[in-house]
């Protein structure tokens, strides 16, 4: 599948648009629709529905809920996910309330932290000390894990995680985690993500200047 | 400089790491070292300095400070770059206590919200209504903007952010922001990248059962 990897991608931005049409009261649609939303062409959109199997395709387009049954089992999102916060910082907690989360089936189902007053046992979604991550992440089997702690302290809490069990972490600490192949890991770097978009207001202004 | 954007991508990988690097005591720094750390080869971080006419290379590695000075220049952040948050909810009021961008030089000069309870005037940093995005916008020259409101809005902020002269938007919003070729943006889509590590996962497992 590892080869797939970049279709996969474009499965999961269908599967959202999808979401999307099926709020707004659609039934059905079409590749055209579905490449238009997405920003590729409709012949890469059959494509990548006919390397998953997924062959419904006819004049009279896709079911949505057909569509979104089969991406969702493709996808693996049948069942609830289970994720894990470590890190209730600001951005631990803006991720803890995220309601994109639950909306899609993934569930958080608690949050770590080493600092005492962030601790909050009856919470919708519980803190608990960063000690208890280890045997929670093991009796709840839970796989996936969201890194959200400073740089400082971000390779030794991805470390306990990878021991507890975790198998793919999702990291916004800005440092680059070592892992085995064994564990997936995606960054998400804010600060880099911001400065590609100063760069590029910059370099824009400089053009307009030197063509004046 | 559009065709350069993979090379500008890299140059600010390379600031970040040479920031941390300084801030472990480094003084100077080897091109190895610097792929080692971003994850090319070397040939590859001395190119990139020679296309942007970082000639500096010498047998005994780069002055750290000279080299981030020259980045600086080149990345257009040598003077400080100001920025408003639109949407003060979790995911925008996480990011404008977000301490890195400021020790980057980034500094979020107010937050907007049409909720009057999220208002705060005297905050640390301010939080106006929505209503006033326009002309702080015009009066303070800003051209930088994070969009953090629900997808309902996005695209009506948008457009009020562009019009009032903000030329590059980071978007939290799940949404397909229709705009100009004069306005640069740069999605974030969160849910997505957490769905990209989930499919990874399931992926990793199916292959295991497979195998046993």
């Amino acid at each position: 599948m590892d080869g797939n990897k970049n279709s996969v991608i474009r499965l999961l931005k269908y599967k959202t648009i999808l979401l999307r049409f099926r709020i707004l009261g659609f039934k059905r649609v079409f590749s055209e629709n579905l490449a238009d939303a997405a920003g590729f062409n409709s012949t890469q959109v059959r494509k990548d529905f006919s390397l998953f199997g997924i062959s419904g395709y006819r004049r009279g387009g896709y079911q949505i809920d057909e569509l979104l049954c089969k991406l969702n089992s493709i996808l693996g999102k049948d069942v609830l996910q289970k994720a894990v916060i470590v890190g209730a910082g600001h951005i631990g907690t803006a991720l803890m309330k995220y309601k994109s989360f639950e909306s899609e089936g993934i569930q958080i189902t608690a949050a770590f932290d080493v600092d005492p007053e962030k601790i909050n046992r009856e919470g919708n979604i519980p803190v608990y000390p960063f000690d208890e991550l280890k045997d929670f992440v093991r009796n709840n089997n839970i796989k996936i894990g969201i890194l959200a702690v400073t740089e400082v302290f971000a390779q030794e809490v991805f470390d306990t995680m990878v021991s507890a069990g975790i198998k793919g972490v999702l990291n916004f600490a800005p440092f680059k985690l070592k892992g085995s192949s064994e564990t997936f890991i995606n960054n998400v770097d804010l600060l880099g993500e911001l400065e590609k978009v100063i760069y590029f207001v910059k370099s824009a202004e400089s053009r307009l200047k030197g063509s004046k």
